[in-house]
């Protein structure tokens, strides 16, 4: 398991992680339950307010959970997480406590009540701001209000789900174009 | 310039090119102009029909043409790109003809009126299906109603945004965890 140490970090900021489309995993806590589920499909939305777009399937056992709290934490796995990750898509919280079936650690947040989870190199504490298209899309609208990512590396190395059980790992390369930019659209 | 033999796609599958997370190009056309736009802020929402959730803001030369037109094409560049991905992100359309700027070949769709970029791996053809989120987010839902894919490689070296100007290139290495899944997750 990896064990990252973690400072705060700039939530306007968020992009420069989720941008990149990693599979993510969502964590809830809602009465006396908590769960975690795996998501490949959400965006985001804006800067500031740190606005983050993400489909959560109301045949989801979270569903209920992050509808009901109107929080939730996403968090960030890397490759040393990738079992993990799979096992979590593919079982329900109605019947297991994933934190206890996966070895995880579940830390409490500073701003939510949903826990975070200490295994992954980054932790956006959210709450729900617009639930306008639960009902229509199962597409909930989350603004960060507090993250925290992991010292180093600084770049992690994320999966993405490519569908059929397959993921695409990211590189270990990195491109850098910061002169062909105009200010003002890096 | 890459140079790709590309065949239909089922679309309710494109969710294997989008979910990873890539940059993609948009290209549009309205009356007498055409552009191409490069995004990074797109989510899949549904496989059938095959809904896309993307973020063009408003003050992007394309914003009028996707919203006038009603349709919009979904490109999806490879690492070979990578230069001109960047240049297309940081010029405007109101005063230059990407497609000649940029030497990239604009080829006629059989669904809608946007070219598609031939030199880019994949390439959706979209309808508006929601422009309810346009004013509030500048969040327009397109479905892909055709789509073309590349016939090899199989995996596509696609460029992921972190922001800043620094992209994650996809990883040769692919995870495969078929086995862990439960029927019907994959």
């Amino acid at each position: 398991m990896p064990r990252y140490i973690k400072k705060d970090f700039p939530s306007h900021n968020v992009r420069r992680f989720l941008e990149p489309g990693p599979i993510v995993l969502v964590s809830s806590a809602y009465k006396d339950e908590t769960n975690i589920m795996t998501m490949g499909w959400h965006m985001v939305m804006e800067f500031s307010p740190a606005l983050v777009g993400c489909l959560i399937s109301s045949g989801n056992h979270s569903f209920e959970l992050v509808r009901g709290s109107r929080q939730c934490v996403i968090n960030i796995p890397t490759v040393d997480l990738a079992t993990t990750v799979v096992k979590i898509g593919n079982t329900s919280g109605s019947n297991i406590d994933k934190f206890a079936e996966f070895g995880l650690t579940p830390k409490p947040g500073t701003h939510v009540r949903a826990p975070l989870i200490e295994e992954c190199y980054a932790n956006f504490e959210c709450e729900l701001a617009d639930a306008g298209w639960v009902k229509k899309y199962n597409v909930f609208v989350f603004e960060v209000v507090k993250a925290h990512v992991a010292t180093a590396p600084k770049y992690p190395k994320t999966i993405h789900y490519r569908g059929d059980g397959e993921f695409m790992i990211s590189g270990a390369e990195t491109a850098e174009y910061r002169k062909l930019f105009r200010p003002g659209m890096l």
